[in-house]
């Protein structure tokens, strides 16, 4: 993990939190704390914490804005609703995956309850169109548009995701749809909606939109990479926390495909009934390894990243040094 | 219960149906198979059917904005977002209730499971303002702030509801409050939105505003008799099925609050541990009308009924026997 944030994602937080803040203090008590403590500013008891994510999205909403229209002003708006469906999902996610931690904290529907967090996921979904109408953006509505598309993308992606634990027969297209949906999806809207907002060419935000799409990817094979292999004091889940939940992601797909003697292996311990021992994980990731599937998932990644740089490339856009800098830090993380 | 659908009733079905089930095709085929079975179109095998409700909400924008706009048709994209979001709250509201069936039929949430039931309803929520602004509405903008701001409404309202469950000390004042937010702000919204997103007059807008805030509070008190008294024939519930789950509706929490010997009563059932017998449900059915909660009900309906007539004589309005007509099909139910 690289010690310095850059200075992007330091200043994302601070451009787009007041607009955040003001949105999320609009809701009724109720799903207004919960939200407040899922977005780690403030504890189980209301008071004041500083515990939230890396604002990756806004970040990246602002830094495309930037290249696009000069500033990054016309871009908050946007940052803030995609960082409102962003969180609406995860908010959803965990009750439905029953994920009982996210961010090195437990995860507000063990707080709260299933419903109240149901509640405050809805009521920031309500929020982000809002938020984008009432900006002085002149292209507000499409904005809301594509933001309400990608929003069922996500449904569409977590759908797949939640069906994925049933079947047996999940084959690596499909499991790259699913991360397309889950992942790639809103990192394309986060990229384009400020400049789609404020009214930039066709052709901007369309690069925009395919570089976010392919960074997305990338970044989703990371953290697949991340859930086999991250540290545990960096990821905040436990050693190849992935093969406990017996996720199918898009290196354990490869492998279970690969027709390699490790993805048979791989496939025996992952219809095992019982969970698997220590040795045993330790097992289905060398599996996962042997059968060339970390390798092949490293290199996919640093071909997505080629497609993201090369879409910016076509764009007619500004300066792509600070854009650039925080790809590298979401994608390095690993590779 | 009148034998005659009142015309507006039958006609809306057909006039709104075309945008709702073009936006419900929208979906993922998951969240749109949930969704369609939910809405009645098919049987939890996909089969066709008929099972719909009764397009209450739909019926009355169509009625207000005629009155307003002179015709029916700069509703329609209004009609099918209100729908959506009730749809999408009624999902979420029968998970976190745990209520098995809903129009006579099983519940989404118990064919589908819980997740598929949350997802289908965050679709339905993020579908509803891409209707309106993909409709040629001049002020679909607007219209989706209002049907935004009041999404969050309904959410304090479910999360009120929630809280009364847990709660001895709900005064009457909180729960009426509760039941304009759980039922009248969406028919305020419903009875505005055509012709807000039309543009009609801010004098129009408003007193269509208003006057779904009455009816919608007729209309709930009305659904809280039913809940007491209403034929299970007709309501799809067991007799007296409100006192069963000791829900704390506007005539409970009104015998509750009485200060007579019948509320004395009816707390000490509300607080017995076991399931009430069938003979404590009766008698706590009885201490509700010795309170004389039933009677206060009744004439609270009435007040409410024509504090909404008022406000239509005051909004310079078209012709207001078609949404009258409407008014008298829902709130006479039970009168």
């Amino acid at each position: 993990m690289t010690a310095v944030l850059p200075l992007a994602l330091r200043t994302a937080r601070e451009q787009v939190d007041p607009t955040l803040r003001a949105a999320v203090a609009r809701l009724d008590r109720d799903s207004r704390r919960v939200s407040e403590y899922h977005f780690g500013w403030v504890d189980a008891d209301g008071a004041h914490t500083e515990a939230g994510g890396k604002a990756l999205r806004p970040a990246m909403t602002l830094a495309a804005t930037e290249i696009a229209c000069g500033a990054a002003q016309p871009g908050i708006a946007g940052a803030a609703a995609v960082e409102l469906v962003h969180n609406f999902s995860l908010l959803h996610d965990d009750v439905m995956d029953g994920d009982a931690s996210r961010r090195h904290r437990p995860t507000a529907w063990t707080v709260f309850g299933s419903s109240a967090a149901i509640l405050a996921g809805d009521a920031l979904l309500a929020l982000a169109p809002d938020v984008l109408l009432e900006s002085d953006a002149p292209h507000a509505a499409v904005a809301v548009r594509s933001l309400s598309a990608t929003t069922r993308v996500l449904i569409a992606g977590q759908a797949a995701d939640l069906d994925f634990e049933r079947r047996q027969d999940v084959d690596l297209t499909e499991c790259l749809s699913m991360a397309h949906d889950k992942t790639a999806a809103l990192l394309a809207c986060a990229c384009s909606i400020g400049a789609l907002s404020a009214g930039a060419s066709r052709e901007q935000v369309r690069a925009l939109h395919a570089y976010g799409t392919e960074l997305g990817m990338a970044f989703q094979l990371v953290d697949d990479l991340l859930g086999l292999w991250g540290d545990p004091q960096v990821t905040g889940k436990p050693v190849l926390s992935d093969l406990r939940t017996r996720k199918k992601t898009v290196p354990v797909v490869h492998a279970l495909t690969s027709g390699t003697a490790a993805g048979e292996r791989l496939w025996e311990l992952y219809a095992q009934p019982d969970p698997l021992t220590e040795e045993q994980l330790h097992e289905a990731a060398e599996m996962v390894r042997r059968a060339g599937s970390e390798d092949w998932t490293r290199q996919e990644c640093r071909r997505r990243l080629e497609l993201a740089e090369a879409q910016l490339d076509a764009g007619s856009l500004g300066d792509t040094t600070a854009l650039g800098e925080l790809a590298e830090f979401i994608v390095r993380r690993k590779l």
